[in-house]
C-alpha cells in the first residue's frame, strides 16, 4: 500500500485501518483508512509493511524528513521491545504537550486508553529544563544512536531524624568552616552535625551551612552571629550558598539529615533516620542543588544518574526559586 | 617548649632540632634549633608537643592563622597515616612550586631526600587548572573537612587497533548523524565504526566525528564531502566539535578506538585492541575532552573519577590547544 503526506500526517486509504490500526496499533483510524504520524510511516516503510509515501521508500522519506530520524530511533526501539506506542498528537492522546510518544502498558494498545510511560525524545546535545520534568521519561539518543531512558518523578522527601539540642555551643569561624572546641557530644553523635577534628578529641568542625542553620536556631554562637557565617558562605560561593542553605534547612525540617555529597560530586547525601552516628544506615539520596531555571545537558544528567545508581542511591535535584523548592528525582529506566 | 613566629616560620631554639627534627621529622634544623612551618607548629600544638607559639596555644594560633586550617587538616591526616611529611618551602625540598607538601615513602624521613607523593592542597571550592596537573596528588578538603586524594599523571595513550578499510562507502547526512545503507561488513565489524540501525540490517549509523574521520581519509563519501559533515558538527557543538574530532583522530592514529562515552557522562570510552566487534574486551578509558585552558571544580573531578572507578575504567582528560593534545589521567588514591 501507499501513503500520502498531507499536513504532516501520512494518510493511507482503503483498508488501511484494519491493516495498520486494528491489528498492529499504528496511527488513528479515519473511516476505513488510517492516519499515521511520519515516524509511524517511516517505521512501516523500514519494515517493508508500507510500500511508499508519495513514491518514496524508507531512505528517501527519511532524507526528506531528517528531523524525524531521532524520534524514529526511539519509536523503533520501543516497538522492538514489544510495546504499542502512540505519537503524542492533539486528539490522539490526552495531554500531548511536552511529550513525543506515550507507551501503552505491555499487552495494551492505543484502543485501551492506558498509559505506561510518557516519553520525551532528546538528542544528547539538547538542553533540558529541569523544572519541566517530573512526569515524563526522557529518551536520550546519543551521537551513536544508543538510547538512554531516564524516568523523572516528583518525590516526597521526608524522614524521621529529629533531635532537639540544648545550646548555645560556642564556635570559632575559621576560614570556611566553624570549629567548636568543647561541644556537647550530642551535637555530633545524635544531631549528626559536623565532623570530629580527631577521633580522640571532642572538637567538632561544622560546615558553613550547618553553622548557619544552628546559629539561626540559637544553638550555636560565634562572633558576629549568623550574619558573619552567612557572609563567609556568600563570599565563597555567591548565590549558590543561599540556595544550598535553603535546601539544607528544608531537609532538616523534614527530618532528613544532609551531609556533604562531595565524594559523589553532589551537594548532599542524606540520611532519613538518624538516631546515633554509630548506627547510621546507608544514605539514601544524592541531592544536587540548582536554581529553578537551571538547564542541564543530557550528558550531565546521565553522569549524575549513573553515579547514583552505582552507589545505590537515588538522584534528586532540588530546584530553588526564592522561598520554594521543587524536588525532581531521576533514575534509569529499562522499558 | 615555645616557638616564635618570624617571617612565616616558627623558630624553636635550644634542643629543638633533636626533639622535633631528628626524632620526628618536623621542620628543618638550624644549629641546635629547628625551623617549623606554621602547619607543623600547629600540629605540634594540637598534639601538646609544643607548649605555645608566642604565647598562643592551638586554637588561638589557628584563629590568628586561619589560612592554614585547610593545609593543617591534610598534614594531620597524612601524619595520622604514619608518613613523614615535609612542607614545600624553597630550600626545604626540590621543586616546591605548585605543591604544599611532599610525603616521604613509608619508613623514610626528610633526611632521606626521597619522595612518595607531591601533594597540592585545595578546598572543595578552589578552581583547578587542568593543565597544571600531571605530577601532583590533589588533596581536596570538602566543606565537612573530609579529604579526597586524587593522583594525577601524564599517561601514554596507545593501542593495537588497526584495520585498513577499502572504500569509499556511500553515506547520507541525516540531521546529526550519517547513515550508510549498504556498507561493507568490515566497517562496523572490524573497524568498529558506527552502530547497526537494526540487528538484522546491514545499514550503519555513524556519528559526526566518525564520519568526518572516514571522509577525511577517503573511506566515506557524502554529498558535500567532509566540509558538509564538519559544518553540521560545528552547528551542533561549536568549537567543541573540533576539539572532540582532534581527540578522536589522535586516538585512532594511536591504535585506540573511541566510542561514545555518553552513558558514563564522558566524551569517549576507548578500546585499545579491537579485532572484531564480537570479541571486544572491556573498554579501558573514559575520556573527557576540554580546551587546554579549562578550569574545573574539584567536585566535578571527584564526580568523574568516582564514576570511572565504579565502572573499572581510567579517567583521562584530553586537553586540546590548537594542534596539541595533553593527556592527564586522574584516579583516586589512598595514601
Amino acid at each position: 500500500m501507499e501513503g500520502h503526506l498531507t499536513d504532516g500526517v501520512v494518510e493511507v486509504g482503503a483498508n488501511g485501518r484494519e491493516r495498520y490500526y486494528d491489528s498492529r496499533g499504528y496511527g488513528r483510524p479515519r473511516g476505513d483508512g488510517v492516519r499515521l504520524s511520519r515516524v509511524e510511516a517511516a517505521h512501516l516503510l523500514f519494515r517493508g509493511d508500507l510500500d511508499a509515501v508519495d513514491g518514496e521508500g524508507f531512505s528517501a522519506f527519511l532524507a526528506d524528513n531528517a528531523e524525524i530520524v531521532v524520534p524514529f530511533l526511539v519509536y523503533k526501539d520501543l516497538r522492538d521491545r514489544g510495546f504499542y506506542v502512540s505519537p503524542a498528537r492533539e486528539g490522539w492522546i490526552d495531554e500531548p504537550a511536552g511529550v513525543d510518544f506515550v507507551v501503552h502498558p505491555r499487552g495494551d494498545g492505543p484502543w485501551d486508553g492506558t498509559v505506561e510511560h510518557r516519553i520525551r525524545v532528546l538528542g544528547e546535545r539538547a538542553p533540558v529544563e529541569l523544572d519541566s520534568l517530573g512526569d515524563v521519561v526522557l529518551a536520550i539518543v546519543d551521537e551513536e544512536s544508543e538510547i538512554t531512558y531516564l524516568q523523572t518523578t516528583r518525590p516526597d522527601i521526608s524522614g524521621s531524624s529529629s533531635h532537639t539540642l540544648s545550646g548555645p555551643v560556642e564556635g570559632t569561624l575559621l576560614d570556611d568552616r566553624v570549629l567548636c572546641w568543647n561541644p556537647p557530644a550530642e551535637l555530633y553523635e545524635h544531631g549528626f552535625y559536623g565532623q570530629r577534628l580527631d577521633r580522640d578529641d571532642e572538637a567538632i568542625q561544622l560546615s558553613l551551612v550547618e553553622a548557619v542553620y544552628l546559629a539561626d536556631r540559637g544553638t550555636l554562637r560565634v562572633d558576629g552571629d549568623t550574619d558573619a557565617i552567612r557572609s563567609r558562605g556568600r563570599a565563597a560561593e555567591g548565590d549558590r550558598f543561599d540556595r544550598r542553605f535553603a535546601v539544607y534547612r528544608t531537609l532538616r525540617e523534614r527530618g532528613v539529615v544532609p551531609k556533604t555529597g562531595f565524594k559523589f560530586g553532589a551537594d548532599f547525601r542524606t540520611y532519613a533516620d538518624v538516631e546515633h552516628v554509630e548506627e547510621l544506615s546507608h544514605s539514601e539520596l544524592l541531592v544536587r542543588v540548582l536554581s529553578a531555571d537551571a538547564v542541564c545537558s543530557p550528558r550531565d544528567l546521565a553522569l549524575d544518574v549513573r553515579l547514583a545508581h552505582g552507589v545505590r542511591k537515588r538522584m534528586v535535584f532540588a530546584l530553588v526559586a526564592a522561598a520554594q523548592i521543587q524536588w525532581v528525582s531521576i533514575s534509569r529506566l529499562t522499558p
